[in-house]
């Protein structure tokens, strides 16, 4: 062994959801929208000026951050945009968990929360679920060092009542609390309204989902001005140029075509209810989704199976070999066809 | 104070060089390329297909990383691309500089090394420059934990010949030595001929310079595929996706234009050269410059004053208050005409 190589950052790599590169696939595995951008973003694609390339972005993301700010009704000094919700996220937890006391999250829940407590040094605790997968507010009062929860939780699709939130929230006024509301917008109501009420809020969302451009990795904070300059000031000490100008520009196109935006959370609402529906016929067993996802078990075949048959027929969903959830499958919801599809082949496979 | 305030990190902001909004400014401080990207980026920027965009881009960045590994005749499992060199050299030093010895580095060199050092808690020294601002190859033997330099380096524009650079390399194989190649396309010869020879070296290089596409946010990596798959492990464990779709089309369309490139990089050079001459006459000297940029002073006037009286016509460039540097002014090579404004703006003013 080379001295440098006991150097080396020792690190469990993560395995993403496959993006099959086959054609002709049926893909209900990685949560993306099934229904383009909007037209608008293709008429900013070729907008963009081929000069301005020449130059680096700017740093403070203003276009975006404005556009941002215009759609939730807040100042754009509320906003701070990064590379994905991802991005977004390892962020905050660089920036607000410098603390000896636990950061507490959902035990099932997005699996990177402990994988940027561990990179940041930031130490962590779960907080249990009840058998149906619901977070407890009263679990989160305990001392802790920050908070951090989906809304609806992922994987298990399951929400939390804003009035619940705003309680853990108010709970825990010594700490950050973080709300990771990447599937807000398929039936639930979003904290923003609270980001002026409670200055230890802050609220994540993503492009990747409800706007149709996971491909274009766009994520941002909401919260008060100052806890958004102190973000701002922790990505400017270290990388000041995160968004290119693709990105500043197709993503202020498609944030300001709010009926676009809205016709397509409709129509995947409408789809996912119809599903549900025919699951449920199926035999299979969910709890009550608020999300573009379903997570689903099946009353006598186990989820591993389904999901090794499903992709069989060309049809990928995303399973965990994980504790308590690896008799599930999630399932994201596509278009009409694509469920039809599915349903179709589940059929077959039962 | 709020408890939640004392958890928060300190840092120091940088300040990045000024992106002037208003028009008609002559933009000399950033180190960009004054000419457009090549118009084969423009075509695959409207060949962009928009549906593709509501999926995830690939992660592993195949497409562009075939594209880079074509150009410099390596494969394509010994790139690894980043959201601009900052990102790649930051996960870099996350990556192989694990161990208690210090990083090394020059004393005058891109102000971010110490940040990511201080970010990702790696201890670091730096190694002198001799009164010319010259490395001192033999500085290097001392035991270390990583090594990092750029070539051309910044801001003296100072090249150090290949020979030296393999002898740093060689000198020192318990560590991984990087090379920050940002400048190197503009007049000096590239380490990357010796990473299949050495196993422990890492060239980094950008688009933002001689490619023209700083506002698209494209670093890369070059190594033997062992050090290429361990960044990938590293970077797969907290953030899969950091390359957004267009930078993947638009850089591929930008690096397969080697005849655009070249004659870019030609002019750039020709008016540096035309440049040194001028700013000689006036009364300035330099380091003889292999980058896009070069680094002057006057024998009479403070550097501070004349980046004062410039910015009050319109020229930016760059001024570092810093020990050493500190009446030096950084010039980025525009073009012809830009360079020409800028002469006759020092003469008015000296």
């Amino acid at each position: 062994m080379k001295v440098w190589e006991s150097y080396i950052r020792k690190v469990e790599p993560y395995v993403p959801g496959e993006q099959p590169k086959i054609k002709n696939v049926i893909k209900l595995n990685t949560n993306e929208n099934p229904y383009p951008p909007s037209k608008a973003v293709m008429d900013a694609l070729t907008k963009v000026d081929l000069d301005s390339l020449k130059l680096y972005p700017d740093p403070e993301v203003t276009k975006l951050n404005e556009a941002i700010a215009n759609f939730y009704g807040v100042n754009k000094n509320q906003v701070f945009t990064g590379v994905g919700s991802d991005d977004v996220i390892s962020m905050i937890f660089m920036t607000f968990f410098n603390s000896d006391k636990p950061v507490l999250f959902p035990e099932i829940s997005y699996s990177f929360y402990s994988v940027w407590a561990d990179l940041h040094k930031v130490p962590y605790e779960t907080v249990r679920l009840d058998e149906d997968f619901n977070i407890l507010v009263e679990d989160f009062n305990r001392e802790n060092g920050g908070i951090i929860f989906p809304n609806p939780n992922a994987p298990t699709s399951k929400y939390l009542e804003l009035s619940s939130v705003e309680e853990i929230i108010k709970n825990n006024q010594d700490s950050v609390v973080v709300v990771d509301e990447a599937y807000i917008d398929f039936g639930g109501e979003s904290a923003i309204k609270f980001v002026n009420k409670y200055d230890n809020l802050i609220v994540v969302q993503t492009f990747s989902k409800s706007r149709s451009m996971a491909g274009m990795r766009i994520g941002y904070a909401i919260a008060n001005e100052n806890l958004i300059k102190v973000l701002n000031d922790v990505k400017f000490s270290f990388n000041s140029y995160t968004m290119n100008r693709t990105a500043i520009e197709l993503g202020t196109a498609a944030i300001n075509d709010k009926a676009y935006f809205e016709e397509c959370c409709k129509k995947i609402v409408a789809t996912r209810e119809r599903t549900m529906k025919a699951l449920k016929e199926l035999g299979f067993s969910f709890p009550e989704s608020k999300a573009n996802f379903i997570f689903a078990k099946h009353k006598d075949v186990p989820a591993s199976l389904i999901f090794t048959k499903l992709k069989e027929k060309n049809i990928f969903v995303r399973y965990f070999n994980k504790p308590r959830i690896d008799n599930y499958l999630r399932i994201t919801i596509g278009t009409d066809e694509q469920m039809d599809a599915l349903i179709k082949a589940l059929k077959e496979i039962l």
